[in-house]
């Protein structure tokens, strides 16, 4: 197991705990997730807020945090003999846990009697949203609540102290970070190696498992490969890449202290871009890197986005596939046909970082109010960048023939969307391209060794 | 999605209404597993009795079964056009319904008050056990019953049902366990070309995932692969292999229609077994192939794992490990301390077919108890073998310094065990070989082409 050293788990867990400042703070660990049957187990994946002020990667665990006498307790079972015939001989819990500052640990079933007690007492207990169900149980359980009344139980007082925290990287951690990102790198260049008309997509997608596995690394999220790019969250891998198609592949790393990498590259089945494909694509880069240009402390994410929009339709009308004012026309959302999502969102330990915690609480904020547009709608982070955010920026340019299609019936922006040109590139899919950024006070940082991105890298390193 | 012929499915519920006999069968489908948010999901597992009544290899559904008036339902919610913008054009679960012969699909949301008005009429909702958390809640909401509830309101007349159905593989079944056992094959091979003395574990288990992929499969359950053998259970990859230690790898794929593999190889980091390995190495080959030999229809599987338990102790014995009337020693359970698990189970869509329905009423059955002796009372399948049964047999020889310690400590077996020579093992790890066979009437067949097993053969396979 790998720690950050001790002080770091030790000053977070004061900041919370002054920031709290009233009440138990209950974090809860996750547990083994069941596949078919209870005792086969997906690959485990501890509870991100967790490990950020308790660093403990192991299932079976909870912690307490007493804002008032400062105690500082970790809950969870020490292994047996009989146990260690099974899964060998482990450091004690214990012996992890003076690790990252806490030199009291009990046995689970001590917390319960604590839980109690302090709501006898009247005190409050705070706890974050629960995402796993076993969790969910666990506290309707201790906290003698019912199915729904756990939601309106949740601290917004404790969502919003992590999110205080979380959101701001350290140097530790941005170390963490350009790491998954160089394995995400290496992923996605030995997948461009890969890619070949006649293969099926499932056959690159293994190369990007070997990759990460071979790096100590699991995928942070499901692998986005598909020869229909267009199709946004596309987890099936089945279809034989065709030479006129480009393959989407939007995967990354989560390493060891479960740090992620988010990248997107898409890159032409032939290995040679097509004049038509060229076109599309130097949009996209175009959006992406005067995105990343205009990084800094300060910037509002939902200008980004709409500047990207912006940039897109002016280059669509110089294709002729759109007319008229491409500012005001992307201002009312008419981008959202061609870009159904938003530009990023932060990135941390969770790919969708704290998404867990309330999407519109980490990435809006107050008086940010999200949009109804088709795209806008879906931009997971709105609000003014800060230094020391992790964000991706991630524009992409889709042609949906069923949203396309849906669109016209309704009649929208009839005047300024040639339909009838459209049709020209049903065939077309998408491209995406996205890197991991590191907001600072007056600029930015891409994470990370540069990936293969230009038209000419990628046809390089699919050649190599 | 890949389904066998209607009739197959068709067939299937026939025999379980009529088994049932009574009330309503609720069969309920898996839904996505959150990782680290809602929305990050773990790969898409259906449950595998959903899957043998339904085929439907999609997460949000369940099904409820009549077996008075007939009735077969599936709940679930078709896609609108702004989710096929995130996942892509999608069949209808109609259309996928009717390839398994159902009719009748209702949206997700009618699916309550069926059980409802069942309830109030005083009819029977069979069920079976949930593993999952979210399934539990879901129970827990739709029957109106406490957590504590769930389980003594599961129907043992449905689990005997299905398990009564499951165990026995048809034709159809067997083509697609072989070719889950093929791709385990393979993965083993490719694992044996990979291992090297200075590699990491994960290296190794880097080549299993992309193999799996590369042939469309998953893992069926996490790779044990270590060189730590004597560590049942060992699913960290982190030790580095050196030239004097065996590598164990227990892997085996699952395929598009979720039939399992379960394959165990070892081999020597060096490529070349030791005199020493070799002794060790040929009792476990001896235990697998006469355990193997023996195998028909009418063996009691419990049999046969004492009969390996004997064997191997006359074997430690002609080394010098153990002495005394070895027959008789195994019959008391000294055999627990080399081998501390059971030779086999069933496999089919699960690994440990059918273990969430209750291990025991599908591995004992009536008359037959639980041993507490160490190793048998982990066998999980101990009753009578029957024609149709999938069975795995995987005898293995470990040598735990923690176990024999205490074995030692406890003057367990003092007069038969040489304590002292065991000393000369205690860096020796473990081995296990392990096949997947199909009980027939008069014998047996070993599901698969051959996977290098002898000394020579694993050799040959590392040296390729």
């Amino acid at each position: 197991m790998k720690f950050f050293p001790a002080q770091t788990y030790i000053d977070r867990r004061a900041k919370l705990k002054s920031d709290v400042n009233s009440g138990l703070i209950l974090l809860m660990g996750n547990n083994e997730a069941p596949i078919n049957y209870p005792d086969n187990h997906f690959r485990f994946r501890q509870d991100s807020s967790f490990l950020y002020f308790f660093g403990l990667n192991q299932f079976g665990l909870n912690a307490i945090i007493d804002t008032e006498s400062g105690e500082e307790i970790i809950f969870g079972n020490e292994f047996s003999v009989e146990d260690i015939v099974w899964v060998g001989q482990q450091e004690t819990i214990a012996a992890k846990a003076a690790q990252v500052g806490i030199s009291d640990v009990r046995p689970s079933s001590k917390i319960a009697s604590i839980l109690s007690a302090a709501k006898s007492k009247g005190r409050d207990v705070h706890f974050l949203p629960p995402y796993r169900f076993d969790n969910k149980l666990q506290l309707m359980e201790w906290l003698n609540l019912g199915a729904n009344e756990i939601t309106p139980s949740v601290s917004t007082k404790l969502v919003n102290a992590v999110i205080n925290l979380r959101s701001y990287k350290s140097a530790e951690e941005i170390t963490e970070m350009t790491h998954a990102v160089n394995i995400s790198r290496e992923m996605h260049i030995n997948a461009m190696r890969t890619i070949a008309a006649g293969k099926k997509e499932y056959e690159v997608v293994s190369e990007i498992y070997r990759t990460a596995k071979a790096n100590n690394c699991y995928l942070a999220y499901p692998a986005i490969l598909s020869i229909n790019g267009q199709t946004l969250h596309n987890h099936g891998h089945y279809n034989t890449m065709t030479g006129n198609r480009l393959v989407l592949n939007d995967s990354g790393a989560e390493n060891e202290m479960c740090y992620s990498g988010d990248i997107t590259r898409t890159a032409p089945v032939s290995g040679k871009f097509s004049d038509k494909q060229k076109e599309i694509y130097n949009i996209v880069l175009e959006m992406e890197e005067s995105s990343i240009a205009a990084l800094k402390a300060g910037i509002m994410n939902r200008d980004l986005h709409i500047d990207a929009n912006k940039l897109m339709l002016r280059r669509l009308k110089e294709l002729g596939l759109v007319s008229g004012n491409t500012d005001e026309l992307a201002e009312q959302g008419m981008g959202g046909l061609f870009m159904p999502h938003g530009l990023g969102h932060q990135i941390g330990m969770d790919v969708h970082d704290m998404e867990d915690l309330g999407e519109t609480l980490v990435g809006y904020g107050e008086g940010l109010t999200r949009s109804t547009q088709l795209g806008l709608k879906s931009l997971r982070l709105a609000k003014k960048l800060e230094a020391g955010f992790v964000i991706t920026v991630e524009p992409g340019l889709y042609f949906i023939p069923e949203l396309i299609e849906q669109w016209k019936a309704d009649k929208m922006f009839a005047e300024h969307i040639n339909y009838d040109k459209l049709k020209d590139y049903y065939d077309f899919g998408g491209i995406r391209i996205e890197d991991d950024i590191l907001i600072t006070e007056n600029g930015h940082q891409i994470l990370g060794d540069k990936i293969p991105k230009t038209i000419e890298e990628v046809e390089n390193a699919m050649a190599n």
